[in-house]
């Protein structure tokens, strides 16, 4: 199950400290010329940076596409994509072998597979989102080709803060701060709580909204395929996401069926929905109006504060973790939300294209 | 996409209101004795009753399993599960030939396929939940065979009555009243709201939560087989289901590390965690404690009030819907979660042996 | 592994002596106009009938689709294939219950699945092609709808009575007799030779081959979707199916490169081959020419004498199959053949119309 | 389309001038202890060697694992398999970038996708086998951990000249020669034929059998899922693949069911039959017996004779291949027949555990 989608379809390979982290994509359609700077920039967003709030680990993250492009175009055949682990200090790790992280998936993987790599998070890193931000990106310029569709993600919160409701936001405000927060004030009050929180040893979930526009009608594959069921699938196997919902999700449950209804007006040669508290999705196909979904993140759990925990022999011990950690690693999601946004949507057009044409 | 799971794999078909809806379960092992009685009194569950707040169509929905098991016993083979659609009224529905429901996905599939019957939800109806029903109870008595792990769901929220937090709930009160909602003073809000808003010719949303104890730690496959992204697609894929959240779900961006992480104990010969914010996940597999889940459900669009919509010809028309619909449907949804979680942990445990032996 | 192609899709269910036998048939394009006297008659042509070759047992075979279809037309939703199993005179087979028969399922089923359905063939019976050549008969219609496709199978072989090389065949002389060979005089000496055996109360094989006229250029995927690995396999999964080759087939291997290249000429302004060794397919994807291929099938194992075996208890016993049998299923499975290849290529032009649009 | 299997599940990427080819392998279960240099061996049989029979390239072929692996043992998690493309010479095809070669795949992958890698048979190539050997050689360690089944293959025929009947083979004369014949004096005929062949500048197909020993019973999926049908399916994928069959194939038509039947007896405490003509596969499923089929090759097409061929814009033209070619491919396909059917039966191993447990 390490694969996305059935048409375009990704496979993900690699742990955080193998050789290589990567995956191969299946289904591009050939004759696509590929944008290769785009791709990498893509990869270059979800990396560690230097500001205070994440990591300082130097990874290059150089994307390499071994197979299934010539002259940058696609071949129609299987584009493997690789990145090396070139920061491969698993020494760090030592102190962990034996012991298990709280709220880590040490303990799960091991008594799954009686066995793992302890050197960081293994197949359970954040790492091997990486080479999937590259297949996202070649999902978007393939959709880009044929469709105007546009997919955007921002953080909408850090711990306790939040946007304020009923802001109009602009999708160019989003990389204007290091919290991808398209609101000045409200990443001014992350920027506070990420400093107090990292001095106290401390880290930050958060939620992650994200936005598609300019959807076509019709997009999404009852019964299981629904739009929102692989988004929702897609987004859950993002680490440490713990929540999703999409138009008014948890709010609608306490709606009255006359308030929560779209209704339909015919505006400018075109059948709209007064409001859109569906969010774009009806019977879970896209009914063209905006899709809005939103991806509740819990805090990492590599606090650098000791806790109490147990050894493979089950005997108490406390833990130090001494990496180097994000405090709040959702602003480095924003790029994995909308890669594999992406991918979802490429994958449920060519599914589409073949029932209408 | 009419699959769920893909050792354990069941296949729908069916409309509302075509000759049968029905499906087919692959992967059942070989020599399971089935309780026939079981599966019909699951189906039974989700059928519409006479109380006040659902629909009185008699569905009479009885099962018919027409191939794969012999003299009552499994035969490792594919088992097609068959319900008539009796009650095919259509002549109900000519009124909707032509236009749009609100909020319906009468509007989506006509675009999507260009063609469809408009008799009831067609596809889109809940009605093809029923032999998924079915299904999912053989899920369960193929995992209580071998384990003892047990899956229970209740209503916790039905519009803005909920559950009061910190409550302790006892799975034996979920079916003493309609509303199957484990604690008797909220079930009596719950009457009270339902009647009202039936009354208004109104409909109701509402949360279900699902618990399944006695997990063995390691159900669950990295990356996009994780136990809460297979849970979450197959949540999302019931009908008006909003929102999915595991563990603390969204709560869980407003806490700190130090706050979410569940630290690991040595409690009577088992590694037990502290507290249970995971909700029994880490890493997508779990880990031993009990696994917790919330689905948002939002109202049904078929309200009794009159609503302005456009038709085919992209004319404003006003609809009356009057069909005999549910106020709210969330009760009736409780045993298609519990079944599509049984089916989920079904196939992750065929998934899971296969690495473990 | 019940499934058959991926987007075009279909699942199989049923055992001879369940109560029905049938198939789900995905990815059938909305808004298709079924001709469903066409796919009874599909279906009536792989009965068993009453010439003196072939079992005497009057099977109705009343093709039933319960879902999918409105109006007769396709909604794009899958759709169910239901063919009930009228005559299930189990008692006949009473005195199989505890022996294995030389050469059929018996023993490998029992010994796969602990437990197996006595009656008849159960699982392995060739009843269950029933419904796929409905399945596949929907796929000709799928086909002919946008292409000028056409696939025609024939009997070449029965026993050592082989159709002569070199000869004319034409299409329309294959249903002239009931050995459905279109080959007057070699039909006589079929005829003959199955009349000798039945009198002997044993069986014989042969083979089937098929022709698929008008092909468009480019269908086939590779690797492993191959358009001669994708009908090799469909073939093969056909009973009493021993071999499979395409174009020169096991004679090429005799050839050298100069003899069984086939050089390109420019015709009518068509790329055309100067010969066919290659059988329409070069690297798994079609060429433009005629596809070309032959399925040996053993005799069937029911003979009518008596045999030496084993029953369940290890002990020599002699059984006499006392039911009634074909002597020559061979010409019963030509449209079986069909009907895959149908299914294969309805599949492969779906994924190939995504590549090239 | 680029996958084998579903559990023990390969897929392939890679052109013969990309930067690399490789595999994704699946589904090998967690903490096998892999013999590294073996895999390296596996992959060194089927390279180009510097016999006359074969291209005299120099490609090293290093095996590359490069996630899924820790400390020589497996992780349960996927296998990448890489093999750098080292030599390549793509100015050799530069005469072929407009000209399409006679019963290569030039044509057929430029028709289907617009657009083609010309340098060599890019994802057409035989070169695309290399890391699969090695993901077939993981398989056949997997097996070995668990079971006492063997597969090996040899060449049975080359050109015209053939293995006689009735002779009694020994495996360990399979690598005595270079033509993979287990047989001396036919091995020099290979030998005189091929060198003849050689400096008339043409080439050979032949036919490789293979052997599976010690099989365990009840392996294969019914019904697409069968043995012969999944054996079939991936040998066909191999190129120049013509043909397959399994126990007596074809010949199998010519026989009475009486003469076919094979009859049960018990020795030594085993079910056993008295013969082998069903190659030891009953309805699909293994029946204990060693499991036989044969694989037939066409003669590679790349002759070394001028030919007359169209190019792009329908020209004729005469082409001289003048790469480094093989005379005859087949026993270097021998070890990729062995990988594959290892993986055939890793993969149904996994599948039949499910059901038998």
């Amino acid at each position: 199950m390490n694969s996305l989608g059935s048409i375009f379809k990704v496979t993900s390979f690699g742990e955080s400290h193998s050789a290589m982290v990567g995956c191969v994509l299946e289904g591009v359609p050939a004759g696509l010329v590929l944008d290769i700077e785009k791709i990498q920039q893509a990869v270059d967003k979800r990396k560690t940076n230097q500001t205070n709030f994440s990591s300082t680990r130097n990874e290059e993250d150089v994307v390499e596409m071994v197979s299934g492009v010539f002259e940058q175009k696609t071949l129609g055949t299987p584009i493997c994509i690789l990145i090396k682990n070139k920061d491969a200090r698993s020494q760090d790790y030592d102190s962990l072998k034996q012991v298990y992280r709280p709220s880590h998936a040490d303990y799960t993987y091991e008594q799954k597979y009686g066995f793992r790599d302890h050197r960081g998070g293994g197949r359970s890193s954040f790492r091997i989102t990486a080479p999937l931000v590259a297949a996202g990106e070649i999902a978007h310029q393939f959709i880009q080709h044929y469709f105007s569709i546009e997919v955007n993600a921002y953080v909408s919160q850090i711990g306790t803060v939040a946007l304020p409701e009923n802001e109009t936001l602009h999708w160019s405000d989003i990389d204007k701060n290091e919290f991808r927060c398209p609101h000045a004030a409200t990443a001014l009050k992350m920027q506070a709580l990420v400093e107090e929180t990292r001095l106290a040893g401390d880290t930050l979930g958060g939620v992650i909204s994200c936005q598609i526009k300019n959807m076509p009608v019709g997009i999404g594959e009852p019964i299981f395929g629904k739009l929102n069921a692989q988004l929702a699938q897609a987004m859950m196997s993002i680490n440490t996401v713990k929540g999703f919902e999409y138009g008014d999700g948890f709010a609608n449950a306490a709606l009255k069926g006359s308030e929560s209804n779209d209704l339909f007006e015919f505006v400018d040669g075109k059948m709209k929905t007064k409001s859109n508290h569906s969010g774009g999705i009806q019977g879970g196909i896209s009914n063209g109006e905006d899709v809005f979904f939103r991806v509740a993140f819990k805090p990492i759990s590599s606090i650098q504060q000791p806790q109490e925990t147990l050894n493979q022999a089950n005997e108490k011990q406390t833990v130090h973790i001494n990496g180097r950690h994000d405090v709040c690693a959702v602003p480095r999601a924003v790029p994995v939300v909308i890669a594999y946004a992406n991918m979802v949507l490429a994958d449920l057009l060519l599914h589409s294209k073949i029932k209408k044409s």
